[in-house]
This record gives C-alpha cells, sequence and structure tokens, in this order.
C-alpha cells in the first residue's frame, strides 16, 4: 500500500476514535492520550500522524464533514434522478441532527468545537470557513427552487437560508430530551412545507 | 445586613465573575481558582459559597435564567400594557441570543453546560428541567395567540413552539460570524410575521 494513502488511513482510524470519545465519554476527556487508547496506539504513535490536540480536532471536524456529505449523498441517490429539492433540504437538515451515532458524534463535536473558537482565532476562522461553505450551498438551493418556482417569488432567499440553518438549533433541544427526535421532523416538515407551498 | 442576605449576594459575585470568565476567556478556563481570583477572593473563601465546580456553575446558570427573566420583564415594561404576543416572542427570542455582554456569557455557559450534561445525570437532568419549563412558557404563549386569533386556528401550538424554540440554533452562527445579528433578527422578524398572518 502506498505510504500517503497508509497515512490518510491511519489518520481516519484515529478520526473515528476521537469521534467515539466524543461521544461516549465526552468532549471534556478528549486527550490524545486518551484518543491514542482507544485507537489502540501508543502516544508517541498518535502523535507521529498529529502534532497537537487541535489538529487531531480539526482533522476529525474535517473528517465529519465529508463523510456527512458521504451520507447525504447516498440519501440523494435512493432519492432517484432529478429529487425534489423540498426532499434534499430534508435530507440536510436531518443529517444535521444527533439522530444515530456518526451524527450524534459530529454534533457533539461541533458543538465543542464552536466553544474553542470564541477565544482561538485559527479554530474560528476554520470553522466560519466550512459554515459559510455549507450555508452557500443551502442558499444556492433556495434560490434554484426560486428560480424554478418551487418556492414563491415573494422569498428572500438569504432570510430563508438563514432560518433552515438556524433549525439545527434542535440538536440541544434533542441531546437533553426536550423536544423528541420525531417531533423535531415534525416541525422540520411543517417548515418545509410552508415554504414550499407558498406560491 | 442578615447573613442569609449576604450570602446570597456573595454568590451572585461569584457567579458574576464565572459569567465574565466564560465569556472572556472560554469554559475551558474555567476553574474554581481562576474564578476565585476574578472574584477578587481566595480559593478557600470560595470554597465556602461552593463546594464543586458543578455546584458553582449550576448556580451560575440558574442566576443567569433569572437575569434573562428580569430582563425580559424589563423589556416588556417598554411595551405597555397588554403588549401583542408577537412583541413578547420577538423580545424572548431575540434575548436568548448573543447579543449583548450579560446574554452572550450566559448563552456561551448554556452551550458548555449541554456538553457537561451529555455524561452526568444530575447536570442534564437540571438542564433538562430549565429547557421544559421555558418551553412551556412559550408554548402557553403560543395557544393563547391562537385562542385570541392572532395566530390561524390551522397551527399546531406544540410544533410551532418547537419551531420557535429551534431558533436559538441562531447563536452558534452569530458567535461564529457566519450570520450578522441584524440578519438572525430579521429572519426571525420574517418567521413571526408569517406565523402572526395566517389567519
Amino acid at each position: 500500500m502506498p505510504k500517503q494513502v497508509d497515512h490518510r488511513e491511519r489518520r481516519e482510524v484515529i478520526a473515528r476514535a476521537l469521534w467515539r470519545v466524543v461521544e461516549q465519554r465526552g468532549v471534556t476527556q478528549l486527550t490524545m492520550r486518551v484518543v491514542a487508547q482507544e485507537a489502540g496506539m501508543s502516544l508517541g504513535q498518535l502523535q507521529h500522524y498529529f502534532a497537537s490536540r487541535t489538529a487531531m480536532l480539526s482533522f476529525a471536524m474535517d473528517f465529519a464533514s465529508e463523510q456527512t456529505s458521504v451520507r447525504v449523498h447516498q440519501g440523494l441517490e435512493r432519492l432517484g434522478d432529478c429529487p425534489h429539492p423540498r426532499d434534499v433540504l430534508r435530507l440536510m437538515l436531518a443529517e444535521m441532527l444527533p439522530l444515530h451515532a456518526d451524527a450524534r458524534a459530529t454534533s457533539r463535536m461541533s458543538a465543542a468545537y464552536v466553544l474553542e473558537a470564541l477565544h482561538d482565532r485559527a479554530v474560528h476562522e476554520q470553522a466560519r470557513r466550512g459554515l459559510t461553505q455549507g450555508r452557500s450551498l443551502v442558499e444556492e438551493l433556495v434560490r434554484q427552487a426560486i428560480a424554478d418556482g418551487h418556492i414563491g417569488p415573494g422569498h428572500d432567499p438569504a432570510t430563508e437560508t438563514n432560518l433552515l440553518l438556524a433549525l439545527t438549533g434542535f440538536t440541544p433541544l434533542i441531546e437533553l430530551d426536550v423536544i423528541e427526535p420525531q417531533d423535531a421532523l415534525a416541525a422540520i416538515d411543517a417548515h418545509l412545507d410552508r415554504l414550499f407551498s407558498r406560491m
């Protein structure tokens, strides 16, 4: 196996170990030593792949975003050719909620990452860039849906995009058992129904 | 001054010191030693008021909720007698966003608290109870607005309440400079306009 591929694979193994630590034990337990143990390697071996906790966490966040994209794309394939934009947005929003182990680990990492970002300029910039790209993708979808007549012409694409992204606010409410997952999904459906019915 | 009052006042001084640490330095810096320093007392004195970091954080969270209520009530007084339910909801939602120092400290503490709650049953229960009470308050408002004809009868109060609470999802997007505060407020206004216009 080429060395470059092996390096990438080992980093992914470490990222998945990090996800498990965050999901099962919490971000306060997230040290390089604990992740090394979870990944079945020594601290020295881990440090060969990541120079710092922040570097490891950054990679794990990027890898989580990639894996989320993969899951969304797999979902899109199941929707067939030319899926309705409402179904695409529904899929993206549902995948952002902590409804299965990988999504839960990702959303818990994101929450921890946001807190680190508030007092670390580099982390802030990485998080801002990632979220801004995600936001642009959603806005593009909304603009196209308006152009295609799926969403009424009276809607402001930027405002509708912002409202859709804000619905990730269901995450802590689900995590703390304030709102049941099916009720969050029902609310998202009600919001999308309204958005797509106002011709 | 009665001893009981003094005790309460000292705890509030400590809670405000804790808020400043969370807002300015981040929750990772939140130790009893750092808070004692910020409050201008010794660690021993602080421990006289709080037996543990969690006890201190719990009190600071409860005190933050109280202070948020005070700010909302002050806002309601400015709205005069019988304020429109749309204005009441607007006030509550705006106060939950990190738009000034106290609200920012509160929302940063909440975020840290949610992360602690995922792996601490007592914290989970306290956070769940507080949020569930807040949710009930909003649902009561929505039900009354439907009964009074301000919101159309076709709306499900539970679903509309859940959507309103989810809009706290603007918090990380504002903190990371992905969405400007005024754009978040414009989106909240658009959502409320729609909710209150569908007779």
